[in-house]
């Protein structure tokens, strides 16, 4: 076994601290990643918190994961030592079923495995990237390409590619009007994205409060849905819509933004029932759908792209201290647009 | 103005009486069709009765219309005198708009002109198909082909186009299962349309009263969702489920029979919002949508693959002395599976 410093939460809520974790040693198809900087993920805050049940305590969350492969094992041979590499929000699935064969081990039939909270094909708990190594198969470790920093490339892994994979998935291009529901982590990197597809990009959010930067980063349009008034204005304007919010939101009005043909995607997952009236379906051919992340081949894609168009996460680097402090901010919306901790601060 | 035998209701659920309503004088671009039989949809039904609001009374409802074209205007170039003619859900729409001008005029951003319970072009309202003759712009007549019976014809001029749209839009064809929900006057056309176009159909009702005729019509298999274990068993089976019904169902468990990418598309109208939890949709990428008749294009489309692949309604034929007793048949679920109304009886 490998001891890593780590930082874990002991029970739902309880403060974050500095401890020693277990990786694998390296099988013959696993790369030792040293882990620069990993995102706060606002999963990592509901799963800390108990919020969605079954958490396996101690955690240590985590699958925004940037770094250098420091040593591979002997059949490997996508990595190499000195590699900048990541690890998004699975380290491993079945690798036998349909969606697996297909490229999408995120909806692995028999549930892919996550990164973190998650028991691993070894029979122990998975353990996530608040921690100054990871040991992962291959398979699961992505190539960061050079030309974007490890630290704005670290919350691509998760926000990047929930956002590109619908996007791309539902055709945002040139001559599509696309909309994101949400400026936050998420939803900033749906603008930038999605401009860079070619998309006409509005932002609609509760407040005109971001709007400047939701402009700077490539939106040409931003609105308030607190204005009730926009839901008039921009009746049957969109061809594709990501929300990105999880809270309650009027599903008709929303929906009656789409063209004839549109979808809206969620990729935020609010947890009472979305209430849909038939007819916002039925009265323009509709589309209501979800989206989770994306598979490991579609995200090596996404990182690609990013690249060559110059792309990354807007962060705010923290140190390993402040883990709590940015999980209160995070629930309050008050980061622009996603904290990121300084792996080398961990050890404490 | 040509004066026509008809029978109308004259208000909400009163009982149809037989009457004289007036056809407008053939314009250049018109069609007289003498009816020859005319389905009696469920949308008749809740128009006749006041059920969804906005009826225009005196009404002649029916908007499954087929007959032989007996006039035509200066400038008719489609039909001619003695062609075998239908007319289903509208009678015209704006021509300019967007879905319009794509050949999807019942998304007419305008509002699609409604055969009947609508206002026309020229001010006054649209009367249907329980009349012996019909004057409609050739622009939204159908040539019914050789092959076709009138009377079996007649209902796939609102029920079949309803369930081919969808069906043909979300690719069911060979290799694709297909559940149709509902085995009614739609949903029986939805059988026999999907099993055509070479899909695995199955049917999911309520019960397996039903069971033999679905069989029949061509199912490969039939379920009762009364059986809880249904949705066990066919967990992440269908690539399409069409839903006829206007029922609340629990929305969870038949996204759940979804595979990865596949789509519930909704062409009944349940009144009370769906409750859709979002995790349905997000964990398969699965898409909850709604599809409403289909353009003229395609609803000459749909008849000629109906013609090619010997393919009609399964009607019963009656005097249009029993609308009224065909309504309550109709709300009782008593009707295997169109009722449709001989027009030659509608004098009285």
């Amino acid at each position: 076994m490998i001891p890593v410093a780590a930082r874990s939460t002991a029970s739902a809520g309880a403060p974050f601290v500095a401890t020693t974790i277990e990786r694998r040693d390296l099988g013959p198809k696993d790369v030792l990643i040293d882990i620069a900087y990993a995102g706060i993920c606002h999963s990592d805050i509901h799963t800390a918190r108990g919020e969605w049940g079954h958490t396996l305590f101690p955690l240590t969350p985590g699958h925004e994961i940037a770094g250098v492969v420091s040593a591979v094992g002997s059949e490997v041979t996508k990595l190499a030592v000195g590699d900048r590499a990541g690890v998004g929000c699975m380290v491993d699935s079945c690798r036998e079923c349909e969606p697996c064969l297909a490229g999408e081990e995120q909806y692995c039939v028999k549930g892919n495995i996550g990164t973190y909270n998650a028991i691993g094909k070894d029979g122990r708990p998975t353990e996530g990237g608040y921690s100054e190594k990871i040991v992962v198969d291959e398979d699961f470790a992505l190539k960061i390409p050079e030309g974007i920093s490890l630290d704005v490339a670290a919350p691509l892994l998760c926000a990047g590619i929930t956002l590109y994979s619908p996007l791309h998935r539902w055709g945002a291009g040139p001559g599509k009007k696309v909309a994101i529901v949400g400026l936050g982590g998420l939803g900033h990197m749906g603008v930038k994205i999605a401009k860079a597809m070619g998309a006409e990009v509005s932002v609609l959010s509760q407040s005109l409060k971001k709007q400047e930067d939701g402009l700077r980063l490539g939106a040409d349009a931003y609105y308030a849905t607190g204005d009730e008034g926009t839901f008039e204005t921009l009746a049957g304007t969109f061809d594709l819509i990501v929300s990105t919010v999880s809270a309650t939101v009027d599903m008709g009005a929303y929906l009656g933004l789409l063209k004839l043909d549109g979808a809206l995607v969620n990729v935020g997952a609010p947890e009472e029932p979305l209430a849909v009236p038939a007819f916002a379906l039925i009265g323009g051919r509709r589309s209501l759908a979800g989206s989770m992340i994306g598979g490991i081949r579609e995200t090596q894609e996404m990182l690609d792209f990013c690249a060559e168009h110059g792309i990354g996460a807007e962060v705010e680097v923290i140190s390993a201290d402040r883990i709590d402090e940015a999980y209160d901010r995070v629930v309050a919306s008050d980061v622009r647009y996603r904290f990121v901790i300084d792996a080398s601060t961990i050890a404490g």
